[in-house]
């Protein structure tokens, strides 16, 4: 091997205590079972799973999620789609607004090799999209973006909403899709009786806009929206024809204060966790961790140890902050009351292996190359994050 | 092309106004006088300049700053340095302690191309490095790390650095080259006076420190450390011999909140901007910019719209809030009190370039793969990113 080339963080068949830190670790075992339970959830409820290709940013992830039924993926980015047609994926929806023409010539491009499908909310989007079908002799779905209540993007004058739908309508080589409605905020309200007044309201919107475009003759075969979050509250709406969710794949600590929505709902378990060692003792009040901004996004919030899986289970680590290339853990309250160990003796040793549960799974992922797939302790597989940095 | 390669952000001649967005901007005038200033400053107080990797991970920013005059750079991390070896960087410290004996092998396979050298502040890393420099056949400088008052890591007990210098100095092949000190959050103490008193506390540590190893035979022919918020302070000090600076060169905003620490010294300047369009501006009271978490870290607060770039400078934007791919900015509360203009006429066009100053550079640099620069408007150079995600 040249010198130049970075040597793999890990080697499948060897167990994952070898592995180079830090690594995306994921626990193939958990996250079909999450995959599974997500789409058999759609499938009762009759609705389309079309899962988000910026969660996870992997190709083999998206097979993943196709293979058990899901019709195609979301991406956030035109460019961040590439990988994915690439590796297979053939119905890809942009669920978001393009902010350029030469992004409406790319997503062209794409569309002469996958079904694609994007979102508008301004007359001039459809402008820039209609020119670059015309040149490309491609076909496209487009799908008004409507504001149901986040105030990001999207459309809340339902006359507006109407003139750009008829206007997709009447261009060559365009369709008009139907609607997408996106509450961002609601995916992280914690109380489900919180949430559920927030996406009443929500609801009541979309099927107002929908009536209103039905009564011009604008029929919406798909309405698309909602999120891991929300999945059982959308599940339940009959608005949506299909859930856009990503994270219920791996989980996160931020999604993990969500108090589910109903009894016997199960939630989605942590399958993804970043390999971390200690690189320093020396303080002797706290462990150093190999593993900083650089591995893992902190904007959701400090990460979690992962307690179950340390050495010593029974000592409870808290991480206590994070720099650049640094995260420091040390014992958690509830430990420190019960101990009879010394803090120092407590920490884990130099160069052991801690697994921290990342704050926020999409910004972290994005981070990383490749995502380390094990089972019983084991590497089967290594898969690359092949649409990490596209964000354009 | 491939439809399976996505098209370069910006092309060599074209103007910047054409760029693809998101994508990082480097004004090269500004940057290159940041680079000429701080080299100028260190060779005036005697010093070496060693400039951060870790801070810009691009080997074309390395050659710059050794081009310069700086002895060679340091790397946070073991891989990150391959790309820059690679490059033809012959000096690099790690500045930091490894994990694993894993770790300490590879540094002693690059320790065969370059001279290197690394932190320790444990015996167990000790002991790692010479059984990899003698596996390897290859000689290593390790500077023992002094904690000097950030309580991350780094040896407190003057007792147990010497220990471990002499350990070092007894062992083939590796010698000790002196001391590591760095004190990370004195670097965003706002006001000057407050960064003196606790520089001055840390220094006082540092000599001490350094007596009592000369006392014992163990000279320091090495005291690195400092940033570019201390610069000033540790130019005067005359306690450390070279100088570990990165953000100089670009700055952001988190560094433009620290005030400069004496007159006549005058401060670096913003040369690094994430260039964003808008996306949406369907809410009528604010626009949406392309680019969110996923195109700069916000654990540092958030970026500043960098107005002098706007097609309308005397509207005065702000940032409102990120989110992964999105990044909403209102008017500033300075422009709404003297605004003749409606919100809306005020805001950019759909598809207009807004430049962003990012909150913190580091771990914003880390999520891109090309630095654009460019020189009055028009792109000059592609540099690569090439260290971007090397944090193993």
């Amino acid at each position: 091997m040249s010198i130049f080339t970075v040597p793999p963080a890990a080697s499948i068949g060897a167990p994952i205590s070898d592995i180079d830190t830090p690594a995306l670790l994921l626990d193939l075992d958990v996250f079909e079972r999450n995959l599974d339970e997500l789409q058999a959830r759609a499938d009762a409820a009759g609705m389309a799973l079309r899962p988000h290709g910026k969660a996870h940013k992997c190709p083999a992830v998206a097979l993943a999620q196709i293979a058990r039924g899901a019709v195609g993926i979301c991406c956030q980015k035109v460019s961040e789609a590439i990988p994915f047609i690439e590796a297979g994926v053939r119905d890809i929806h942009i669920s978001n607004e393009i902010a350029s023409p030469g992004k409406a010539r790319l997503l062209a491009q794409l569309a002469r090799h996958a079904r694609m499908s994007v979102c508008v909310d301004d007359l001039q989007q459809v402008d820039w999209l209609a020119a670059a079908v015309q040149e490309a002799g491609a076909e496209l779905t487009v799908l008004v973006e409507i504001d149901i209540g986040h105030g990001r993007c999207g459309v809340a004058d339902l006359e507006l909403m109407t003139r750009i739908a008829a206007r997709i309508q009447s261009l060559p080589r365009l369709s008009f899709g139907g609607l997408q409605a996106y509450h961002g905020t609601v995916q992280h309200v914690r109380l489900p009786g919180e949430r559920q007044q927030i996406i009443d309201a929500a609801n009541a919107r979309i099927r107002q806009a929908r009536a209103r475009l039905e009564s011009e003759g604008l029929p919406c075969a798909v309405v698309t929206g909602g999120g891991t979050g929300s999945a059982d509250i959308d599940f339940a709406s009959g608005v949506y024809t299909e859930l856009q969710a990503g994270s219920y794949a791996f989980m996160d600590v931020d999604y993990s204060h969500n108090q589910p929505s109903g009894a016997g709902v199960s939630s989605f378990a942590h399958s993804l966790f970043l390999a971390t060692r200690v690189m320093s003792r020396a303080a002797g009040t706290h462990a150093v961790l190999d593993a900083g901004l650089k591995s893992m996004s902190l904007e959701s919030g400090l990460p979690q140890v992962w307690n179950a899986a340390q050495a010593r289970p029974d000592v409870v680590l808290a991480c206590t902050g994070v720099s650049d290339e640094h995260c420091t853990v040390g014992r958690g309250a509830e430990a420190a009351s019960t101990a009879g160990t010394t803090a120092l003796s407590a920490l884990p040793a130099l160069g052991e292996l801690v697994l921290l549960v990342p704050g926020h799974v999409d910004p972290t992922i994005n981070l990383h190359d490749s995502l380390i797939g094990y089972r019983n302790g084991v590497v089967e597989t290594i898969w690359p994050i092949a649409a990490r940095g596209l964000s354009r």
